[in-house]
This record gives structure tokens, sequence and C-alpha cells, in this order.
């Protein structure tokens, strides 16, 4: 660290609404990771920054400090055209397992290393982790070759990654901290450049069960990582999307991992699939792979029609440890719950007017199957099966939910929770479009 | 604790500028004592309330938290009319040693705890542990029965006095959140509150060597702390004086009780006795012992005059453990410093136009006479003397200042210090007046 760096001095300067000069930002990630800046100095930074805001320099120069705060992967050696694909969190999103596969079928190399999910929203790597024997510990060369070698490949994300973030996460997680579209901008990115990510596809969630709750926020995100991500040299394409409710029928480890294999391989149309397709075509374009997205989007139908989206999932499942005939009996491999229980609904005919993501993302935590702290140990089998979307029509008797638990006591205080949280109307429903935006050319 | 309550909901509620309740507070302030509450979360809502405010509800709740987090003294049993006096901290300030046996002599109880001097300005406390055998290691009952008997009680501020201040100081000290008007209010009048105070004159400091620069803020801290007082039952009486210059002829431990022994011994008319009567008188008002605050003074200087001043200060600082002779020969019992310098001025006739109080401060403190870090030991035989003043017509060849140092590099370290520091002007120059402004009926 410089030697004439007060981090006093910094963290006045924000403060009293100042700007940082880049030398001073790196002067504090340095001093975060050495521990010569205190934790109580980093979240009175933190604070200061959240309320005072940061500028786009400022914002940009911290991404960079946090990605250069570690090791930073080459991904020269992989032949090709490479996408990055991040969401935000979201409850019940295992499009990730998708549409890595429909970008591989379109000869896209996708390279992603995955954190743990925390709180509500799962990580695509605990998904991945419920499948017997595969193997999320790979170096950045065993990744690099995977990718070579099936199109895929998808790693843990290694402590040497970034390490700033860590530290700063850690503390922001605590303080209120967290939700600041330039702390939440340079944490995204800043993982993602260390990676070695050059074009990255962001779905940015918008709704009840997301960070981001309005659109207005949602929008502000999306520019603010565009134009963040720009300056730093990466192309970032965000497009927002629904999270008022669940994506898909199920949240839980284990019972996403089945429903991304029945996805793929008894193709229906869904809100699942429509996302998990546009996201695909949107990479696609993005990579100036086709004209349009609209192009994109046929070529990806097709690579689905023609089986070699799921000849590419399986390789690439397969190729990192997962068991053979996964794909035709997912139930036999994968951890089944100790104790099922069916919620009906009794009454009038009525339509499903509100199923809030937040409740269904809390369950799953109350069953243990996500992280209220970060060192907590999942429970892969437990999960929710919803047979519901905001539309569908219910009438007397019908099974709405499937609770996967440990036991009867923890199927209960969920099956509370849902009940209370499910709306129902006397009249017709109609839900929101899954893709709310698609800023590619805005901002 | 509440068990209701949550650390990251009281953060992001005075984050997003809303107001705590007194619930809240108490239990916020209830775990930053009990461990519960980490110093990360303490320095974010630091700078959150520093940012955006505490109400004058806040503070007042606040102050309130601060002073029952530990022990509570009970003055009930002083006879007599009691007076606390507290300074926000100078530089040369021993007003306190003078102040206190005026009121003495004028039949008033005065009880002290002070806590030792940090940075630029002296503490009460480290002055008098100067003077040997002094003793300021009284119990709660001792400093009582001082006070009954000789009218004066000074001790060292108990660590179960006020806790939370020093948890929430030392981490306001690191993060950049000291000059928070509401926070230096609910430090000071928490702690006064603590050691049972219910009438307190505050000598608030305003000037370049002092916390509140300029007038304006001296203005609205004087305000600040007579609303919140008034709120929490005690009558407090601030006063604003001149800290652009150093008060009296001396800075350091030792030379201070000198300067302040001398002054008692042989009256005259000087910056540092004025302000002494005028704290004396102020608080003879404040207690309703006098129709006016210049019936006050004429009282305070007639008690001079005939002797019971100096009486009383020789029976209180001796019933405390002073040597019985201090005051005939103060420098046969303080230490001396083992160099002496003097600075002498070369040049054509000029006269005094600036003398920083923050740079004799820090040429102190350079010296080893104060405490850069809390638990640094203070050296009590050095310090300035400074034989100038703003106004003061300085002619060629005669001393400025004494230098009392361990050896003579600290000496000519220091003396550089202080000869950039002085300005002086080619014609005559006049210095600002002691008082301020005396704010007892204003706000």
């Amino acid at each position: 660290m410089d030697k004439d760096f007060s981090v006093i001095n910094f963290i006045n300067i924000k403060k009293s609404g100042k700007n940082h000069s880049r030398e001073e930002i790196e002067c504090f990630i340095s001093g975060v990771c050495n521990g010569s800046i205190k934790d109580y100095q980093i979240s009175a930074w933190l604070m200061a920054a959240y309320i005072k805001d940061l500028s786009l320099d400022e914002t940009t120069w911290l991404t960079m400090a946090i990605a250069n705060s570690g090791d930073v992967l080459d991904l020269s050696h992989i032949e090709g055209p490479v996408i990055d694909k991040h969401s935000t969190g979201g409850v019940g999103d295992k499009t990730t397992l998708i549409a890595l596969p429909m970008l591989a079928a379109c000869g896209v190399k996708v390279i992603k290393m995955s954190g743990g999910g925390l709180g509500i929203t799962g990580g695509t790597s605990d998904k991945l982790a419920s499948i017997p024997g595969f193997n999320l510990s790979l170096s950045s060369e065993e990744l690099v070759s995977m990718v070579n070698k099936v199109g895929i490949g998808i790693a843990g994300l290694n402590k040497n990654i970034a390490p700033a973030d860590k530290i700063l996460y850690a503390i922001r997680d605590t303080t209120g901290t967290v939700d600041s579209l330039p702390l939440i901008t340079a944490s995204i990115l800043g993982k993602k450049i260390a990676t070695g990510a050059k074009h990255i596809v962001i779905d940015v969630k918008c709704g009840s069960g997301a960070f981001m709750k309005d659109m207005e926020s949602a929008k502000k995100l999306a520019a603010m990582l565009k134009k963040v991500g720009g300056k730093c040299g990466v192309t970032v394409l965000p497009i927002i999307t629904d999270m008022n409710q669940i994506l898909g029928e199920s949240a839980g480890n284990a019972l996403e991992i089945v429903e991304a294999i029945v996805s793929l391989t008894d193709i229906k149309k869904s809100r699942l699939m429509d996302l998990s397709i546009m996201l695909a075509a949107n990479s696609l374009y993005l990579l100036k792979l086709t004209e349009s997205v609209e192009e994109g989007a046929r070529l990806v139908e097709e690579k689905l029609k023609n089986g070699e989206v799921l000849e590419k999932a399986k390789r690439w499942l397969c190729a990192q440890g997962a068991p053979e005939h996964l794909f035709e009996k997912p139930y036999n491999y994968l951890e089944n719950s100790t104790h099922l229980e069916c919620v009906k609904y009794n009454g009038p005919d009525v339509w499903v007017s509100e199923l809030p993501a937040e409740s269904i993302g809390e369950a799953v935590l109350g069953l243990g199957g996500g992280r209220k702290h970060k060192d907590d140990v999942i429970d892969y089998s437990v999960g929710i099966r919803s047979f519901i979307e905001v539309g569908t029509k219910v009438t007397n008797g019908m099974v709405i939910f499937q609770i996967h638990s440990k036991n009867k006591d923890d199927a209960d205080r969920v099956k509370n929770i849902l009940l209370k949280n499910v709306k129902f109307a006397s009249h017709e429903t109609v839900q929101m479009p899954v893709l709310l935006d698609d800023v590619l050319f805005s901002a």
C-alpha cells in the first residue's frame, strides 16, 4: 500500500460526498486484502459509499481493483467464441443448466465459475453438487480443457478469485450495505472479470423474490452493469426478467436438477424454457453469431428439436462426473427426501393471483435446502414443487404443492408459510411475461 | 437485548434517513456493550448516523442509553449546590485548576471525573497526575467524601462509567465519525450524567485548535448540548471560547500545573484568568447563587483578592495527596525536563498575527507530552512556554518560546514546527476576546 494512504482520509472523502481517485481505490482494496484496514473501517466506508454513491469512474476502478485482488484466469486457450452467464439471484432459477447446452449446441463455448447460494437464492454450483460424483473442484487448466472438450465447464468459485469481494460481501451482508447499485455492480463484474470473461449475459431478476424489487431499480442496475462493463473492456448484455413468482415448478437443489433434465428430454413450452431460449439467443446475437435475437431463438429451437442440446447436456454433465444414466432415470440417482407431503386446495374454483417467489425461497431455506449463513450445510434432497403459476385455475381437491422435507414437522411448518402467502382471486388472472425488458440497445 | 431486535434493520432505518425509537436505541447500546453487535456493524451505523443525522429525541435517548450503560453515581450525599465543568478540549487549558477553587471559595461543591487527553488536547487528570503523590483513583464514595470535606474532588474516569462511550469513541476515532454534533453531544452528556451531574458548565472551544473550527458549528453544538441536557433533566450552560491560540502561556502537563499555581498566587489580569472567572461566574448564576453573571464575577474577584481561592486550592490539592509546600516552590516538586531550549526572534520589530493552538498542541505531542494513541505513556516534564500572544510586539533578540524536551533533537524538531507556524505582521495586530459567546439565554 502507498505509504501516504490514510484510510481515515479515504473514509472522510466519501463521507463528505467527494470522489476518489483510481489510486486511492486501489490502495483501499489492497489494504482490505492485506488486513491493514480493519473490518469496522471497511464498513464505515461501505456505508458512506452506500449513502453518498459512487461515480461511474469510481465503480469502474473498484470493479477492476476487485478483479485484480487475486488470480485472474487466462482463457486465451479456449477455441471459438466464449460467453459467461450470470444471474443476480432468483428462486427456482435453473436456466443455466438449460441455456448452457443450448449455446454449446450452437458452437459457443461457455465457462462459468459459480459461488454457492446465500439466503433465498440458490446457486448453480449447489444444484450441480446434488448430482452424485459431480466434480466442481476444477483447476483453471482443467476448466479450460473441459470447455475445449465438451463446450461447457463449470467450477466452484476458487478462493483466490477476487478475494476482496469475499471480504467486502461478508461485511455488506451484515451491515445493511448489500443493496447498493455500484457495490453490486463491482461485486458481479469484479468476479466475472477475474474469471476471464469478455462477453457476459446477465439475467437481472426483478420482483418480490429478487434484490431489485421494481423495474426502475432493475433498469438502473442493468444500465450500470452495461456501462461499467464497457469501461472495463467487457461486453455486458443485461436482460431483465420476472422474479415475482418462482421460475419453473421447483425450488430445491436435487428437484431443480430433475426439472432441468425433464425440460431437456421432454421439451414443452414454459416460462423456464422461454427464458432459457432468450438467454441463449441474446448471447448468440451478442457474439455476432446471428443477425438478430429472433434468428438465434429459431436456431436454438431447431437444436432443441433435433436433440443436439440434450446431447451436449449429457456429454457435459458426464464429463464432469455425473452418472452415465442420469438423464434416463434422474430420480434413481439424486437424493430423495425422507418425507413427502402434498398440499391440496379445498374450496370453490379460483385463479392464482400471487405466488410470491420469496415465500417459496423462505420455505426451501426453512427445510434446510439453502444457506442462512455462508458456512451452513445444505440438504440437497429437500424442496418445493409447485403445480400452479399466477393465472392457473384451481379447483376443489387439486394438489397445488408438494413438499419434500426431512420430516412431517418441517412439512407442516412450511405448508403454513405457503398457504399464507399464495393468493387466489375469484376471477381470471394474468401473469407477467418472464422477459420484462431486453436492454441490449438501451443505455 | 430484546429478542426481536435486528441490528441490520436498525442500520437500515438510519441508512434510509428514518428515525429510531427509544427502545431500539436502548437495544443497540445494550448490544454494543455485551458484544453481540460487532465493531463493523457499530461503525456502519455510526456512519449512517453521521450522514443522515440524529433527531433531538434520538440524541437524547442515545445520551441516556450511554449514561445508563454502566455505573451511575449517586451524588445525593453531597451537601450544598453542586456543579460539574467540562471542556470540549483545548490546548493549554488549565481553567479547571483555577475555576474550581474559585467556585469552592463561593460555597459551591465541584465534583469531576476526568478522562485522559487524546491527540493535541490535554486532559485535566493528566495534568494533575504530574503532581507527585496526587491520587486520582478515588472510589465514588471517597470522591463524595472529598467534596464534602474540601469542596472539590476530581477522579480519573472509572472504567465502569459509561462503558458504551468508550467502545463507540474508539470506533469513531478510526472511522471518520468523530465530528458529528449528535454523537459528540451524546458522548459528553452521557458520561457527565453517569457521574451524577445535574448542573454542568461546558466550555465549547472554537477555533483552529478545537474540534469546532468556526462559530457556526460551535453555536450549533452549544445549542444541542443545552437542549439535549434539558431533555435529560440536567441544566447545561455552554459558553463558547476562543481556541485559535493557546490559553495562557504554557502547554505540557507539569508546566500547566505551575502556571495555574502561579496564576493563583500572583494574581494578574490575563486571558486565562478572565476565562476562569467567567466560568465560575456563569456557574454561580446558573445555580441561582447570584442575580447576574456580573455579580458572580465581582464575588469571585473579591475571593481571589482576599486569598480564599488560593486557600481552597491548597486544601483541595493537599487533600488529594499533593506535597504540602507545592504552592511555595512548584518547580521543586514537579518533574523538570532534561533539556531546555530558548527560541529567539531575530529581525525588525513586528507584531504576532497568528499563533495557532494546533501547532503548539502538535509540538507538545511530538515531545511526548500527550497521547497519539490511547495507551501511550505521557512524559509530564515536557512542553512549551510561549511568551507571546496574538497582538504582542516582538523585537530583535526577544525570547518567544521555551522548549522543555527530553533532548536537543526533539527541541530542534519542535522549534522548526513553531517557527513555521507563528506568523508576524509589520503593523499592530489585535487578538480575539477569549469569551466568544455566552449562550446562557439563547437556544
